[in-house]
């Protein structure tokens, strides 16, 4: 792909929470990376389209999948309206209630995607369909993994541990499908630090998250140094309660740092419980990797 | 304020669109600047309370007012729960019908801040009762222009024209109050450069928005510098119809730069028709500088 340089994202010390917390309290914010709205799925994303040769580039079909309001979703449509390529989203659960200039949904439209709404059991056998259909219409095909679940994926954030400038005690993310967290694992290993990569699983459970990330390790990093916790899940993908969106707010007025529920905001409430209650000791040096998800801050007050 | 340092915003050239209009068309990102949801009133609301001292922080109130979506109250919002201030917002206009978690009205609701709905011409009574009601509670009081429309905020551009690596031959933005096409005006002078700032009014009249932006200038820049178009005002604030919708559309598709039809999509629509009409030469070195207003996009399709 012909895309711009990514500069590293923004990274500096949160002193209010910091002080609060009484661990020295540092951001990495992939939600501020400049192209296709941020986050993670952009760094990805870049690294899954960038290792596949694309020959007329309007004769390649993208298809990807992901839930309603897919933070992935959106940047393959970007990604693909960029490259010439025509995308079909196959996404499980409703159409969004919210009005198409809300929320990721404003970018499936504009970049022209077409969108299939299916259920979740329906999701292999859609894809299946749109591809055979585009094959027998003489196009190329490239079905890119759910949310970037592949080992490119994980490669691209294996990369981004570099871009810290120092090696942290502690590095604290949200844990999704785990291809983030097995990118950090790997990073922090060939860099040769000591650093605890702590995913905090924001729908699965341990076990199964645990599973997902060793798969994508392919033996690189020892599987004992998986620290993925399912504490802080508010009863899986997507819910929260009051509690999750007040403590939101407390961000937003201390350090005027943005979080959404269903990803970011977990992984921050489970850093200040884990603290708090001794799992992460005083005075240690974190970091927390801001994953994005903002678009889900916006349309989230419509479940 | 203790904050932390301002990098420069991205800035890169937009290869897509440099090509289909015929100009080396450069970006400058300020809706990426990664304090408070980003774009141009962080940089004015920073000077203005930069320059104001606060003696015990918890006992100054800041009274700002602006429009029912206001980008520029939410930046006050939140400067005001990190300084621990308390902060009343007189906002004109219908509550947003958006759910609380969609747009500005979340970082009002999450900081914590008063807020009170009138009509337009009851803003400054209003403002007045606010304040006189806080001093006779022995509060101090900070009253910040609507929009940072005051020196201090057209100083903050002022000084962000030295982030440009180099001289443009043009310098394109969206222009509401004027703040900051004074500001640019006073950088691009102070630097020497002949750069023309070509400022694009997303409301008012050419003659009206020519008065105000003069009155900020203090005579630092000849008035016959000032150039403001009001051909792409689409009926005025907060107006747009579906050509603008479309057209903001495509720009998605080509460059994956998200503008709002309140401001950045006026302006650079603008752009793009005094490039076609032979206002803005072919081959010109040409800056659009994107002010924010991502929230905007956001909540818009609820008018």
């Amino acid at each position: 792909m012909d895309m711009i340089e990514l500069n590293p994202s923004p990274f500096y010390k949160m002193e209010s929470l910091s002080g609060i917390l009484g661990v020295e309290l540092w951001v990495k914010r992939d939600d501020l990376i400049p192209e296709f709205m941020g986050g993670n799925k952009v760094r990805k994303n870049r690294r899954i389209l960038a290792s596949h040769s694309f020959g007329e580039s309007d004769s390649t079909l993208l298809v990807t999948n992901g839930g309603a309001d897919s933070n992935h979703a959106r940047v393959i449509a970007m990604m693909g309206a960029q490259l010439g390529c025509s995308v079909h989203l196959v996404l499980h659960g409703e159409p969004s209630l919210s009005p198409p200039t809300c929320g990721n949904a404003f970018f499936y439209r504009a970049t022209g995607a077409d969108v299939t709404y299916v259920e979740a059991d329906a999701i292999r056998s859609t894809i299946d369909t749109v591809v055979e259909r585009a094959k027998s219409e003489g196009k190329r095909v490239l079905v890119v993994p759910g949310g970037g679940h592949s080992p490119e994926g994980a490669e691209a954030y294996a990369q981004a541990v570099a871009e810290l400038p120092f090696a942290p005690d502690w590095l604290v993310h949200a844990s999704g499908t785990g291809g983030t967290q097995a990118g950090l694992l790997m990073g922090v290993a060939r860099l040769g630090w000591t650093t605890k990569v702590q995913g905090v699983s924001v729908a699965r459970t341990e076990s199964r998250g645990r599973e997902a990330i060793a798969a994508l390790l392919g033996g690189e990093v020892p599987l004992e140094f998986i620290a993925l916790t399912a504490d802080y899940r508010f009863g899986g993908y997507g819910q929260f309660d009051s509690d999750l969106m007040a403590f939101i707010e407390d961000i937003v007025k201390l350090e005027g740092l943005p979080l959404d529920p269903v990803y970011t905001g977990k992984a921050m409430y489970g850093l200040a419980r884990m603290v708090n209650e001794g799992r992460i000791p005083k005075g240690a040096r974190v970091v927390f990797w801001h994953t994005g998800g903002l678009m889900n801050l916006m349309t989230s007050g419509e479940k």
